[in-house]
């Protein structure tokens, strides 16, 4: 039921409706618009609405109070939808941290102890600890005191035979630290065979888990979601500025918990075992998404001068979050480097393996918050570029997340600059996804119907090219093509945009090189992370600008890293050990407070840069090109 | 609201009516008489009742169910008083662990952090340790997630100036322990002088608490309260078996809790500290109580071969027990050595400082479940003695816990044979508590009114002896001159009584000290604990034979032995090393399986001992008299 004024957004949202909604209901974005068919609204309306969409009865549902009873059409290109994210469970992640042993943090141990007697009437419990160190040599075990509330029952039920889980949280432990296995479980007979646990990466935009079964190092089950805070806010800022809203933070964890609750649930059906058999919680996320999952203050992160709340926190017990797991898992989360640069960016260094390679690498995260990483085994520098939300479609005319509709490839005919485009899925064209925007830049330019300052040439023989509400556009699609039953275009505006996102992660990487006094073609690898980055062509994004001219064979894709490293953890706790180690070598440098990166990010407000001595193939293929 | 039918004993306890009730409802002790002045009440008549008490409308509160409106009045024997609890606080015990550090488990530490800046972002958790580090030269701390919670703003509020609360749970932590300090708690400003903790004594009967000052290491307050669970049976035991049913356990360790929180409250009160400057709570208790009270199965306590479920027992989180106290306060208990060998007599041990001294010391706590320790510094060899009911007045027929008007003292003239009593608090009396029935017994033993068998002289010239309805009884009051309006006798049955429980005890004694191969005479000292221990007269105790015949003067009382070593661990990290030591050190003998346990105990039965030579002192005094 929803109460005569309240808010559609938050109404859609309790309904289970998925909006899309990039400001978390600030009315900046326009991304959350609906179609009031009857009843209705009280609406404040805002410049995203034009003349025209508001005559059509087109509101921002976060804008808009309900008051009355409504029928309500949710707009093709507002509308999260499922497919690309189903697709892309299908791409695997390249493996590239080698040479680590197989030894997860989480071990089960069978047990067969003999039954109290007169003569040897211990307690349970050193019956117990007794056992674990005549038959595996194991001392010094710590134990849960949940494991006291099931012991008795569980070493009768089972006969004197019962299956002991520990954990530990570090390898080789560093001086004064814990370095007993702790014991998290206990179970009747022999369930050796029952060993599982879960990873996940706790992204802004989604969540994604992996099953993983412990015994053989595999993956059973991969599943991913929108995280439930999408709602609420595209990116981090938006986030942690709900959470400073009465009862903010607790809506945003409880978000992000169910939404775990139902990627595990499907883990679970999928691979029809059972919740009880789950005996850890391996999570990557930024920091924001670590705090809000941990329910701690965010305020910190976004005020000058930036500080997380901590950089390593310890293993919480996941159902006290209000995760569906027995109690005795325990959730443990990867630590960060700082506010903007954080635990997925460590799992994503692991994963990749960077610690454990001579090789200098560029590592980068490519997204509304790029994370760039340089280094190789004996050092790392890193920063965080706030490149906006322009590679997820935000601040772009027509830009919509990567979904079964969005243009994704571009071609031109240089002769009659007619476009050729692609779509996922092969639907009729709804929307262009980042991906498809760098496409269409670099089609754009190197058929010199843009020039390298991202201006039309607005003299060429085209009706395609016109002048719209934002200025000079081109058509990519007549409405007549589309879903959605208007001319699909890329606008100067939205060049811009992309220029400037482009421009932040090229700077960053720039400012980060100098620091440390490596030239760009040093560099031996360059790995790309995130799903974002996995879409992208690597050629048209060097002819932008977005990444270094470098030979092609240099470039590897990792997928989604973070998720990477949270697997590999959960079957190493060397590389437990490493990403602490990883966590604290990593130094970071705060791009925003740098001269050096303001100037560089200037620079790089140019197809594909200012100083053309930074791109030397492009700039030969464009010049080749013009001549 | 009682519904019709319920249970009478039930509902009085659910209306805070305080009855006692010494076998736990069974309907076998009779200690739960009421008298119905008006309504009805369906009630199963036991033995317990006499023609005379069933004509005068007295019930077994247990054995009755509530069927209309009820007036009932408790008699006054049946009611649990609150006037001897508060006497005995004023008692000191005496201290006799000595040379032990003044180095509280917790500690206070005010820090002035610098606040960050875009050169020193830190995050908080970093700021503060490295604070720490700084500071105060404490690396390698770990952290409760709780502090997380608090730690943004607790440094904010108090302007980068803070106290931060450290527990150790170890001084000298042996090979893989942890030895880290955990950081338990974050206050904004300067909070030192503001440093307290709680010590308790969980026992079957009452439970006992003191706040303490860590910083002077002074009592602040103590307060008494009988343990809720006191009306749901007598002794462990009883207690156990009302764990058994269902909802059970819960109840018992709810029962426990209220009483804990009554006395914090009290505490808390008088003191006028506030609840969240507490910091810690330290307790303990036998380990049935322990284990009730961490809502842990106890049935294999009670079970042969006598399993506890732990001796060593993890800290944990107090409020999760349902107490009333900040959650960053920890639970710690001490450790056990057996079922019926709990933690309440390692804190004795480690109170009296036995561990500290080469004197050969035999310490005794009496009661229904007598505990005794034989050992040094050097090893300690330990029994448990299940010595019944006797000493703290259960069956006994005018027996009553130790309260105003019970019978403390008694003389006899040897010529009429005419008592002299005296009774707690002057008032006239109304039955007879277990040191007063230790007197009575030792007196009319002197004056050869009984003989060494325990049984009376029937020819006497005194019309105080007769025959009544339990045989052969001694009239100590005239109903006139009592509380309850009929007379007042010691009764053959009632010595025999005794006689068991003393002979239960100095036969665990001999067991004891035979097995280790020393005599009575060896020993240097004799510690007395428990609260009734503290009211006996040693003379007599040693005619009766229930203490050893050794000189007056090696016989110390340390009164609450359990608070006392809770206080002191609660002051001395370095005790607190020493409790888990003595508590792996102590042998523990199983008296319920030894041949050698029932020829003594049977020998004992006799006034003092069936072979004197045990008894020289008396024998002679004895033999004396007889002449």
């Amino acid at each position: 039921m929803v109460e005569q004024g309240e808010n559609l957004l938050q109404a859609a949202i309790s309904a289970g409706v998925r909006v899309y909604a990039s400001c978390g209901g600030a009315g900046t974005c326009g991304t959350c618009k609906v179609k009031i068919e009857s009843g209705e609204v009280a609406t404040t309306r805002t410049e995203k609405l034009s003349d025209e969409e508001y005559q059509q009865g087109i509101r921002q549902a976060c804008q808009s109070r309900v008051m009355t009873n409504l029928s309500v059409y949710v707009l093709v290109e507002s509308r999260l939808e499922k497919v690309v994210l189903a697709s892309e469970q299908k791409r695997v992640s390249q493996v590239l941290a080698s040479g680590w042993r197989f030894k997860p943090p989480l071990s089960k141990y069978f047990l067969e102890l003999s039954p109290p007697t007169a003569e040897d009437n211990l307690s349970d419990l050193s019956r117990l600890l007794r056992g674990m160190r005549r038959r595996y040599n194991l001392s010094h075990l710590s134990v849960d005191f949940y494991v006291l509330k099931k012991l008795a029952r569980a070493l009768r039920k089972g006969k004197w035979k019962v299956t002991v889980t520990t954990l530990v949280t570090a390898s080789k432990p560093r001086a004064g630290e814990e370095r007993r296995p702790r014991v998290i479980n206990i179970e009747p007979g022999d369930s050796r065979e029952k060993h599982y646990s879960l990873a996940f990466d706790i992204g802004t935009t989604t969540i994604c888990g992996q099953l993983l079964e412990l015994n053989r190092g595999k993956i059973v089950a991969e599943h991913i979601a929108y995280n439930g805070q999408i709602s609420y806010g595209n990116d981090v800022i938006a986030r942690i500025n709900f959470s400073q809203k009465p009862g903010g933070l607790k809506k945003l964890q409880k978000a992000t918990v169910a939404t775990m609750n139902d990627v595990i649930e499907e883990l679970l059906a999928t691979s029809r075992v059972d919740a009880k058999h789950i005996g850890h919680l391996m999570v990557a996320g930024n920091t924001t998404m670590t705090q809000i999952l941990l329910g701690l203050e965010t305020k910190y992160i976004r005020l000058a001068p930036y500080t997380p709340l901590a950089n390593f926190f310890p293993p919480v017990e996941a159902a006290s979050l209000g995760i569906k797991l027995d109690k005795h898992v325990h959730l443990y989360t990867f630590p960060a480097v700082a506010s903007y640069v954080g635990g997925d960016i460590v799992s994503g260094v692991i994963g990749a393996g960077i610690h454990q390679r001579k090789t200098l690498t560029f590592f980068m995260d490519i997204g509304t918050n790029g994370e760039i990483v340089i280094g190789n085994s004996d050092w790392m520098v890193t920063a965080s570029c706030s490149a906006g939300p322009a590679f997820e479609g935000g601040g772009v005319k027509h830009g919509i997340v990567a979904s079964e509709g969005a243009i994704e490839d571009f071609d031109i005919d240089h002769a009659s600059l007619e476009p050729k485009i692609d779509t996922i899925g092969g639907k009729k064209p709804k929307g262009i996804c980042g991906s498809g925007l760098i496409n269409i830049i670099a089609g754009l330019l190197e058929a010199r119907v843009i020039g390298q300052n991202g201006k039309f040439h607005r003299t060429l023989p085209t009706k395609r090219i016109r002048k719209g509400s934002d200025g000079y556009e081109y058509v990519l699609s007549w409405a007549k093509e589309t879903q959605i039953g208007r001319d699909i275009v890329v606008t100067e505006v939205d060049i811009d945009n992309l220029m400037r996102a482009k421009a932040a992660m090229f700077a960053g990487f720039q400012t980060l090189s100098k620091s440390v006094g490596i030239e760009c073609r040093d560099f031996e690898q360059v790995i790309i992370a995130g799903a974002f980055g996995n879409n992208i062509n690597i050629e048209k994004a060097i002819t932008i600008g977005l990444l270094p001219d470098l030979p092609v064979d240099r470039f590897i894709f990792v997928g989604n890293g973070s998720l990477l490293g949270a697997r590999l953890t959960s079957f190493s706790t060397d590389l437990l050990d490493d990403a602490r180690r990883v966590a604290q070598m990593m130094t970071n440098i705060e791009l925003s407070e740098s001269a050096d990166f303001m100037n560089n990010y200037i620079a790089a407000l140019f197809l594909p840069h200012t100083n053309a001595r930074e791109f030397p193939t492009v700039s030969k293929r464009l010049a080749k090109i013009s001549k």
